[in-house]
C-alpha cells in the first residue's frame, strides 16, 4: 500500500483518474458530492498524490503570518512591502492577519497557528504584557516588531526603537527652543503601548527641564474615533484650543495626528509655527509636503523591516543571537518649530 | 500500510515518535539531519499524519491570493481590512503579493498558484489586457478589483468603477463652473490603466463643453518618483507652475497627487481656490483634513470589497452570475473649487 497510486484511488472510487485529480487539487468543477467521497478514500488510505506530498513537504509551511495591531497604519504599510520583498528572498509568502486594538496577541496567533501551518509569525504593533511566557508557549518562531515590550523580556526576539527616549528629544528640543507650555496629544487613556512609552519621554523631559507637569496640556486621542488618525488629531487640537489653555507648541505623537492638528489650528486661524509649533512622530512620507513641512522623528522602517526578517530567520534556525534590536530614530527638523 | 502510524515511521526511522512529529511540525528544535532522514521516510511511505491529512483537505486551500499593483496605494490599504474581515468570515486567510508595475499578472499569479495551493485570486490595480486568455488558463477561481479591462472581456469576473465616466463627471463639473483652462495630472505617459482612462474622460468631457485639448496642460507623472504620490504630484504641479501657461484648475486623477499638487501651489505664493481650483480622485480620508479640503471622487471601497469577495466565492462554487460589477462613484463638493 506504499506504493498506492492514483489509479488505486480512481479504481477503488469507481472514477477516472482525471476526477480523483480534480477532487485532490479543489477542482471547482467537480461535483461536490464525489468530491467528498473520493477525499473520504484519499484519507482513509492515507493516499498522498506526489505534488502534495511535495507541497507538505517543501510548500505548505513557507508562510509568515503577520499579525497586525493597526493595520491603516501608514508606517506600517511601507514595512508591508519591505517584508514581502525580504521574505520573498527567503522564499516564504506571507499571510497579514489585523487584530482589534483589544484582542489578545497569543490568542489569535494560537488561531492562525492552527489555521495555516505556519513557519513563524511577525507581530506588529500594540502592547504585549509578557511575551516570554504568552507566546512562548505557542512554540512557533516570532519576532516582536515595533511592540511595547517590559524591560524584562528576555526570550522574546524584538526589533524597535527605543520611544520613551526618542519622545524625550522631541519634547527637550522644543524646551531649548525657550518653549514652557507644552501640549501633547497622545494615545488613548489606556494606551500602555506607544502612547504610554511616548508620554513618560514627554514628562521627563519637562522634568529635567524644571517644568511642571500639567494634565490640562495633555491630550488623550478619542475612544470613539480610530486612533493615530487625522480626525483624531483633529479632534483632540480642537478641544485643547478651546479650552483656553495657554501653550505654544504642540506634539502629536503620530504624523497623521499632527495633520488633523494642522486643520484644527488652521480653522482655528491661528498660523504654524508663528502662533503653534507643532512636531509630529513616525516620518511618514506625506510630512515633506504638509505645508509647513513637517518636524518630525523619523522610525527608520527600512532597518525595523529587515532586521525583523533576518532575526525571524534565525529564529526559525534556531540561531543564538541577540535577542533584542534597538534602532535610533532621525530626528528631520523642518519648518513647523520655531524658537521662542 | 493504509495504517501506517507516526510509531512504524519512528520505528523504521529508529527514532521516537515526538522526534517524528517534530520533524513534521517542523520544529525548530529538531537536527536537521534527523529531520532530513525522518522526512524522506515519510515521503517514501506515504505517510500522512493525521492533522496534515486533515489540513491538506479542510485547510490548505483556504488561503486567497491577493495580488496588488501599488501597494502603498492608500486607497487599497483600507480595502485590504474589509477582504481580511469579509474572507475571514468565509473561512479564507489572505495572503498579500505586490506586482512591480511592469510585472506581468498571468506569470505573477502562476507562480503564486505553484507556491501556494491557493483557492481563488484577487488581482488588485493595474491593467490586465486579456483576461479571457491569459488568467483563464491558470485554471483557478478569480475577481479582478478595481482592474482596468477592456470593454469585450467576458469571462472574466471584475468589480470597479467607470473610471472614463467618473472622470468624465470631474471635468464636467469645473466646466460648468465656468473653468476653460484645466490642467490634469494624469499617470505615466505609458499608463493605460486608470492613468489612460481618466485621461480619456477628461478629454471627452472638454470637447463636449467645445474646449480644445490642449497638450501643454497635460502632466503626466513622472517615471523616475513612484506614482500616485505626494511627491510625483508635486513635482508635475511645480512644472506646470513654471511652464507659464495660464490655467485655473487642476484635476489630479488621485488624492495623494493632489496633496503634493497644493505643497507646489503654497510654495508658488498661490491660494486654493482662489488662484487655483483642485480637485482629486479616490475620497481617502485624509482629504476631509487638507486646507482647504479637497473636493474629489470618492471610491465605494467598502461596496467594491465586498463586492469583490462575493464574486469570488461564487466563482469558487461555480454559480453562474453577473461576471461584471460596477459601481458609481460619489462626487463629494468641499472647498477647493471656486466659480470663475
Amino acid at each position: 500500500m506504499a506504493n498506492l497510486t492514483i489509479k488505486d484511488i480512481a479504481k477503488i472510487c469507481g472514477v477516472g483518474t482525471s476526477t480523483v485529480s480534480r477532487a485532490i487539487n479543489d477542482d471547482p468543477g467537480i461535483n461536490p458530492a464525489t468530491k467528498e467521497r473520493i477525499l473520504r478514500v484519499v484519507e482513509e488510505f492515507h493516499y498522498v498524490p506526489n505534488n502534495a506530498a511535495r507541497n507538505l513537504k517543501l510548500t505548505e509551511n513557507n508562510a509568515i503570518g503577520v499579525l497586525v495591531k493597526g493595520l491603516n497604519n501608514q508606517f506600517f504599510l511601507s514595512m508591508f512591502r519591505i517584508f514581502e520583498e525580504e521574505l520573498g528572498k527567503q522564499g516564504y509568502t506571507f499571510v497579514l492577519k489585523e487584530m482589534a486594538s483589544d484582542q489578545d496577541e497569543a490568542t489569535v496567533a494560537e488561531e492562525l497557528v492552527k489555521e495555516k501551518r505556519l513557519k513563524g509569525i511577525i507581530f506588529m504593533g500594540g502592547k504585549i504584557e509578557n511575551p516570554d511566557v504568552t507566546l512562548k508557549r505557542l512554540d512557533i518562531p516570532y519576532v516582536l516588531c515595533t511592540v511595547a515590550v517590559n524591560a524584562n523580556v528576555r526570550e522574546s526576539a524584538s526589533v524597535s526603537i527605543d520611544d520613551e527616549k526618542e519622545s524625550y528629544r522631541i519634547v527637550d528640543y522644543l524646551c531649548k527652543l525657550g518653549h514652557k507650555r507644552i501640549a501633547i496629544i497622545t494615545g488613548r487613556k489606556n494606551d500602555y503601548a506607544v502612547g504610554g512609552l511616548r508620554l513618560d519621554g514627554y514628562k521627563r523631559a519637562l522634568a529635567d527641564h524644571g517644568i511642571a507637569y500639567d494634565a490640562n496640556l495633555v491630550g488623550y486621542m478619542k475612544d470613539d474615533i480610530p486612533d493615530f488618525t487625522a480626525k483624531n488629531g483633529y479632534t483632540v487640537m480642537k478641544e485643547l484650543l478651546e479650552s483656553g489653555e495657554d501653550f505654544t507648541a504642540v506634539y502629536a505623537i503620530s504624523d497623521l495626528t499632527a495633520f488633523g492638528a494642522y486643520k484644527a489650528i488652521s480653522e482655528a486661524g491661528k498660523k504654524i509655527p508663528d502662533d503653534y509649533s507643532v512636531v509630529g512622530f513616525d516620518g511618514i512620507d506625506l510630512t515633506e509636503y504638509m505645508t509647513p513641512s513637517l518636524t518630525t522623528m523619523a522610525q527608520p522602517k527600512e532597518d525595523l523591516a529587515k532586521a525583523t526578517v533576518q532575526l525571524l530567520m534565525q529564529e526559525i534556525d534556531g540561531v543564538e543571537t541577540e535577542k533584542k534590536v534597538v534602532y535610533d530614530a532621525a530626528f528631520i527638523e523642518r519648518d513647523s518649530v520655531r524658537k521662542i
